[in-house]
């Protein structure tokens, strides 16, 4: 089990400043202009070197001690900038945190240092994963408060901090949150089912939070607006463990609606001659 | 009250091909990758012209005869390329679309004549306001069959899409639709929030369609994540004439998160050095 989420907010108090943040801020924070157009902050695409040994790992994992491996080099976690009224939200992204760490994925997010980013970006960095931060350059002051946690590119606007942290991920996953959290992930699910990706979607559904969303989905399905295999896209659980390992299976069970090739998204790395998915 | 939508489409089956298609789809069209970088094909700014005279006619247009006026040039309307399972969704489209004729309210919209897109569409052009269509190449051989319907202008990418949809309306509302629709409504209610615009938004919940996104939002606040006066962003109603109504009398009632100076959206047409609204 996860220490609560007050335990580990009393521990941050006490500790996080002195051994939390092994990243340097500083390094990319210092001269925010020049960051504007830099490219890849993570100069290893992990996702690519893993990509055979995860495959095989996928199939025989719960046989063995060792944590599971997983088939993600980089997950993007949507969550809010707030830590919503209850413990139970900060719990789940402690959770996630962990989840991520033990299975050696690298943390997306929106780059703040508060709220529920704040947290899971905090705990998957102590966790000796990297964690990159994706965010506007008119939402710094507001959303990082005193340090900022892990590597942090700064961008011009929201597209491109969506458009940034789809290329960097491999998957999405989204924590309880307000409009933008919802926003975020409505958009990659609508990009998976226009064909834009393939990669999975996840909706970690803390103690029922996204309920409305998914009877909103269905009734989306029943009324003739959504096809009944894109309802599939989402994929939700009530835990993260659980969710990550949905995730791990999930493979796209509908049929795109223009194929990826026809897009030209030059923001995620591909145009008229894509490469990688 | 307007015809209903089985009605309507015989008409159009039989007639809108002879009298319905005013504007000259080619001409816009007939270029596709010239138009990529086109900046405004409404050369006048009708908002800025009107934005005086509608302000004072707003509070005594239901004491004369004459068609309400209006506060807003252009609205963009967000819905889906399917028309739903029951005739209702049809009718609220051609509904609205009336609505927007009697205001002399030109219509921004996603650029597909079938479903939903189509049939709005189709009656504000045969109304005898303009239509603008806003659609990535990717999705013309999808969205648009036959004949396209107004003015189009051709974008490569989904964030290109909506800026421009953004740039050009001066409010916006969502019909019934799917993932597509719910995420460029939770997209423009999040830009509001963050002060990057401030221009209403309405949801026109047909028949209780939209009510769990309702109940989400409630949930949301309920739970800290979204604050109560961004609560009140969404304005909502069941009818297109209680609506516009509604949106005509909206302010914004909410703490912007950030000014919308600190935001460097070139794409909606203000930078570090803003103009309008």
């Amino acid at each position: 089990m996860p220490p609560s989420f007050e335990a580990a907010k009393d521990t941050r108090d006490n500790t996080a400043h002195k051994e939390g943040r092994r990243a340097k801020p500083g390094q990319l924070l210092s001269s925010t202009a020049r960051l504007l157009h830099v490219h890849d902050p993570f100069p290893s695409p992990i996702r690519r070197e893993r990509g055979g040994a995860a495959e095989e790992a996928m199939g025989d994992s719960a046989a063995t001690d060792a944590p599971p491996s997983s088939r993600f080099g980089r997950i993007c976690v949507f969550c809010g900038s707030n830590a919503g009224n209850r413990a139970v939200f900060g719990d789940a992204a402690l959770e996630l945190g962990q989840g991520l760490v033990s299975r050696g994925i690298e943390l997306v997010y929106g780059g703040g240092s508060i709220g529920l980013m704040g947290l899971i970006a905090q705990t998957v960095l102590d966790g000796g994963c990297r964690v990159l931060g994706v965010i506007p350059k008119a939402l710094m002051p507001l959303e990082i408060s005193g340090a900022s946690v892990g590597e942090v590119k700064v961008v011009s606007d929201m597209h491109e901090r969506k458009a940034e942290m789809a290329r960097q991920a491999d998957a999405f996953i989204a924590l309880p949150g307000g409009y933008g959290t919802m926003e975020e992930l409505l958009e990659m699910i609508t990009w998976s089912q226009l064909g834009i990706h393939d990669k999975p979607i996840g909706l970690l559904n803390v103690d029922g939070y996204y309920d409305s969303l998914l009877a909103l989905f269905d009734k989306g399905a029943a009324e003739g607006f959504i096809k009944s295999d894109c309802r599939q896209i989402i994929v939700s659980a009530p835990t993260a463990h659980e969710l990550l390992t949905k995730m791990e299976r999930y493979t796209r069970s509908h049929q795109e609606v223009a194929p990826r090739t026809s897009w030209e998204m030059s923001e995620l790395g591909y145009g008229k001659t894509p490469e990688g998915s």
